[in-house]
């Protein structure tokens, strides 16, 4: 996994397909899933089963970051231009966030304070381990 | 449909879930897939099967987007702050091109010519009419 990945989020799962993480940036609840397999890239390089289960799995984490954030929208995106390493964000978004109504990506970044990281990872991790993937 | 959607983009065809537009912009080559259903704001609005066929039809356009383009990257995101009715962006990106590495989204726009908007048409839909959506 390429340590881009991981060096700056905290790992909340791991689903069938997917590495779950979050994204330790207060200032947008962000989760990215990472599919665990070799040498992907695109979507497109998934095969047939594991693409609907990568779908599968994008709205099991929607789900949850609607219960937990209770978002006015959520941005879903796999880019990859700096980190080829094929990666889905998933991003809880308010009409009242930094950001708004742009993407996130490139924003301003605040690590989440060691309570507050210890609480929304524990929420998540319940609500993920809680339920099938479906 | 959201004549956002529709006011800078052309119509390439209708798969079996999504219509397929062609952004107006020369400088991304850049694809639009509207699902063709009442009401969806989010991917989790989708049933299970329309959700499935929906990364298909992702997929196939995203094929094309290969062999017609030959980009180093392909940016697939689903934002909706702006148009909320789900829409899909499929992007072929270069590392050449003006807003490499960052995301697309409100950088530069510069409409085809009429001769290159009918031969990048031509190109689409020839090979979106050519296969399923598999």
């Amino acid at each position: 996994m390429d340590i881009r990945l991981t060096s700056n989020s905290h790992l909340l799962t791991d689903l069938e397909l997917c590495q779950v993480r979050l994204v330790d940036n207060s200032l947008f609840p962000w989760i990215t899933l990472i599919p665990r397999r070799e040498n992907l890239k695109e979507i497109t390089d998934l095969d047939y089963t594991d693409r609907h289960l990568l779908l599968d799995e994008i709205t099991f984490v929607m789900n949850i970051i609607k219960k937990v954030f209770s978002p006015n929208k959520i941005n879903v995106a796999a880019l990859g231009n700096i980190v080829s390493q094929l990666h889905i964000h998933v991003i809880a978004r308010y009409t009242t966030d930094s950001a708004w109504p742009d993407p996130v990506f490139g924003k301003a970044e605040k690590p989440y304070s060691s309570e507050d990281l210890a609480i929304t990872k524990l929420k998540l991790i319940q609500l993920l381990s809680n339920s099938t993937s479906q």
